[in-house]
C-alpha cells in the first residue's frame, strides 16, 4: 500500500502512477490480483470507481468493490447482458418455482377434500352461516 | 442524430461536441430522455460505454444500453450492491421456494402412502426384487 520500499497496488500499477499511502485502491486491489482491478477498470472506468468508492463510508468499500468486481465479470462474459441476464434468469425460475408450488398445493388441497369431504363441506357451510364471518367478508 | 437542423443527441449535448451523422449513441439515447445518457456515464462513463457499444454488432446495441441503463440505475439506487444486490434476493427467494416446493411434494407422497400403503410397498417390492432395475443401479 503506497510507501517506499513496497510495492504499488493492482490499480496504481496498471495505471503507472506513485501508489500514495491514503491510495484509495489499494485495501481492495493488492498487487498479486491485477486483474480484479484490470476488470473493473476496462467496464466502470478508474475513475468511476474512484468516485464511486470515495462516496461511500470506509466499512461499505469492501462489499462495493466486490460487487462492481462481480458485475463487471458478468458483463465481460456476456456483453450484451451482463449481471441483467442473470437477474432475467432468476426471475424466470421464480416464476416456474412459484407456479409449480401453486400446483403442489392445489393437488394437496384436493386430496384432502377427496379424503375428508364431508368435513370440508361443514366448514364451508359453517363459514356460510357464521353471521360474524360473514360481516368480516364485507367489512 | 446530427446532420444540420436536427437537434445533438443527449450524449453529445450532455458532452458538448458535435453530433456526427453516425454517432454510436444517437441511435439509443434521444435528445428529449436526457437521464437515459447521464446515468450511464455517471456509472460507466461514455469513453466505456461507446467501446463496448462498438465491440458488438449492431443488432445488439439496444439490448445492451438497455441493459447498462438497467445495470446504471441499480447502482445508483444501491451504491454498495448494485444489481448484485437484486440477484442476491432472486438467489435467496428461489432456494425458500425451492424448499416449499420440496416440503409440498414430500406432503403429497405423504397423504399417497397413507392412501395406498399397500400398493406403495408392492411397487417398492417389485422395484429390488426386479433384477434388472438393480442391475441399472450399479452400472
Amino acid at each position: 500500500m503506497g510507501g517506499p520500499g513496497s510495492s504499488p497496488c493492482a490499480s496504481c500499477k496498471l495505471l503507472r502512477r506513485r501508489c500514495a499511502k491514503d491510495c484509495i485502491f489499494a485495501p481492495y486491489f493488492p498487487p498479486d490480483d491485477p486483474h480484479k482491478f484490470a476488470i473493473v477498470h476496462k467496464v466502470f472506468g478508474a475513475s468511476n470507481v474512484s468516485k464511486m468508492l470515495q462516496e461511500l463510508p470506509v466499512h461499505q468499500r469492501a462489499d462495493a468493490v466486490n460487487s462492481l468486481v462481480f458485475e463487471a465479470n458478468a458483463r465481460v462474459r456476456d456483453p450484451v447482458y451482463g449481471c441483467v441476464g442473470a437477474i432475467s434468469y432468476l426471475q424466470n425460475q421464480v416464476s416456474q418455482l412459484q407456479m409449480q408450488l401453486a400446483v403442489a398445493q392445489a393437488e394437496i388441497l384436493c386430496i384432502q377434500m377427496q379424503q375428508e369431504p364431508n368435513l370440508h363441506m361443514m366448514q364451508m357451510q359453517m363459514q356460510m352461516q357464521d353471521p360474524l364471518k360473514q360481516e368480516s367478508l364485507w367489512t
